[in-house]
């Protein structure tokens, strides 16, 4: 860290003072406007949301907010760096949910690790909110955080680092495989990383009806027979790997069709020229990818990565936002499987007539994906039975 | 509450979706300026908080933020009706906040009554937050709230039903002084309500060297004879009635120079022509004063209420926006009583050659209240030693 040069790097005057602020959507004006929008004019509405709790979601900013809650145990790529240096990434996360999904986020940096404090906490602060975003929370904590909170709040809980990853993978990987001629049926792929991102990016591929699957963690291939699986291993060891593979990531990439790389390890260009003919290769870690989007390009038919300055960038705020501002519009009381699926086909569909190997998904700056996205996940929502209006 | 009428009370469209929103302050148009506020820039900033925790001052809003932090146990008037009917006064508060201190304000509703409970929540919270703004907690819990949040954070702690209260009927209470040829030290008061003002008042008003005060609650007069005092109401005891009054409120009021009401009860307005002449009435129980201020006024020379529609209105908004302001601007560790009383001071100054018996208060829109308040704070709390800055 001690590279970082704060009087030229531009990120730090970019910075200066915050990224967001807390404004009002009325203006006080006079005494009238003061006894209106505060007492006594508040009185009555407060009195009429006591009555009738419902009317929260019609007179409140409930309605239209999230919190973005961090423990700062797994912030990007720099890990546990606790709650204030986490500040500036939740901070950036609220711009994004206002810039691209209209959604007013407020950061809570929590100054405990402890599950069960976690979670107690959340519950306990969430009757102002409309929607809970768990953020960089170190695995496998998040699962069950996620899990529990889910289970205790009538309100969308949604771990980004899970499935806003795995909803924007699997919208690639639907268009990867059409350009190349596939079904996802047809598709063998290897995921290499079995934490958040890698084990939410497998049950959505699953869900989604994929082929078969080979997961890999730092020993390898996970399979039924590793006497070393967490819970969450294990559940993925007896969904997963029908070729009962063994051994390293990179054996397993023999002749699969797709490798998708969540982890911060590397793949040697041998590895993605053993793969299958047309290989699609999601080579995710940030900032360095498991293989050069050059060397990989050179045998595999697809790549993407998670960087701006390549082809094909898998950025999570393709979905996150659109997925809150439906859940939202709705008045969601959680977010189902198909409201993940239904985002990551609406963020595919995007691309339509376009699609190009290096051009798998929209840019992030495409408006469109902002209008489709939550008018699909609404609509599941209301299929799911999990709408409110 | 069967007389609130959805459709004809111009309260409720005001508050249709809330009245504060989150905003980004910074403005992203394409990839560069997505890799500046996000990753990969943000990274930097974060790894620059890790390695010095002070940065987080400078690169994120804590600097300018506080959280509004009820359990929705005494709001306004209308008592403990929960977290969610309590959130339009909270939205008031940040907006309020906003616009007279250019704070950014936070609600957080609690779905817990528990002290314990709640002690430990905001301690969890407090990260990313420049102070703790206590709202509508009900006494005697908000005594040991605020005092034990004050202990366990590096931030400003501050229950305004208490202290913004206090700081304005002192502020009034100055001028009335001044406007009736009084000095602080001559009056003798009659305080009534032993709740969250009526203790912060009472300590106030000692602290800036009142003359002596009674403090009524709904047994009469508070004295050391009393065998059902709790702790606090002991301590008040202890340092108040020094005449050693015993009886009724209004028994208490023959011969005084101030009655100060806080509380629901009512006065006669023989209880008002009994007082010394030039008396000094604080009707501030609302929406109805203790006295009806026409009937008040028959008798005494100055009097204000907690109302709008009648002069001398004592109202927070003069005082905890610039109590805030001037806390974060120094990045106060603390509200000191020096700080308190700087802001009451600060207050009843910029009244000025203005004074009235009808002007010992400057209006709420008087913007020269919030230049005075903020700087008068923050040289206080660079004079108190708790300035970081």
């Amino acid at each position: 860290m001690s590279h970082i040069d704060r009087s030229i790097d531009p990120a730090f005057p970019l910075h200066q003072g915050g990224k967001i602020e807390v404004r009002p959507t009325v203006r006080i004006r006079d005494r009238e406007g003061l006894a209106l929008a505060y007492t006594p004019g508040v009185a009555r509405v407060s009195s009429a949301i006591a009555l009738d709790p419902a009317l929260v979601y019609d007179y409140t900013w409930k309605s239209n907010t999230v919190l973005v809650v961090t423990d700062g145990t797994a912030v990007l790529g720099l890990g546990d760096i606790g709650p204030e240096a986490a500040l500036p990434v939740m901070e950036g996360k609220a711009l994004l949910f206002k810039e691209f999904g209209g959604v007013d986020a407020v950061p809570i940096c929590l100054a405990t690790k402890d599950v069960e404090e976690i979670i107690e906490t959340v519950v306990r602060i969430a009757p102002a909110y409309g929607g809970i975003n768990l953020e960089d929370i170190s695995a496998p904590r998040c699962f069950e955080i996620e899990n529990r909170l889910d289970a205790l709040l009538d309100i969308p809980v949604f771990h980004d680092d899970q499935h806003g990853t795995a909803i924007v993978v699997l919208a690639a990987l639907l268009n990867a495989a059409r350009v190349t001629g596939r079904t996802l049926a047809d598709v063998r792929a290897v995921v290499s990383g079995a934490g958040a991102a890698g084990v939410a990016v497998t049950n959505i591929l699953l869900e989604a009806g994929i082929g078969d699957i080979a997961v890999g963690d730092s020993r390898g291939i996970i399979n039924s027979s590793r006497d070393d699986l967490t819970v969450v291993k294990a559940d993925i060891a007896a969904r997963t790997n029908r070729l009962d593979l063994e051994g390293s990531i990179e054996e397993a990439m023999v002749g699969a069709d797709v490798f998708i790389g969540l982890s911060a390890g590397t793949i040697s260009d041998a590895a993605v020229a053993s793969m299958a003919p047309g290989a699609i290769v999601f080579a995710l870690a940030n900032p360095d990818p498991e293989v050069h989007p050059d060397i990989a390009r050179r045998t595999a038919a697809v790549v993407a990565t998670g960087r701006s300055d390549f082809p094909n960038q898998i950025n999570n705020v393709l979905a996150f936002p659109g997925i809150f501002r439906g859940a939202l519009d709705v008045r969601a009381s959680t977010i189902t499987e198909g409201m993940k699926l239904a985002a990551a086909q609406a963020i595919a569909d995007v691309v339509g007539d376009d699609l190009a190997p290096d051009l798998i998904v929209p840019s992030v700056f495409d408006r469109r994906v902002g209008l489709a996205v939550p008018r699909a996940v609404a609509e599941a929502a209301r299929a799911d039975g999990v709408a409110r209006i």
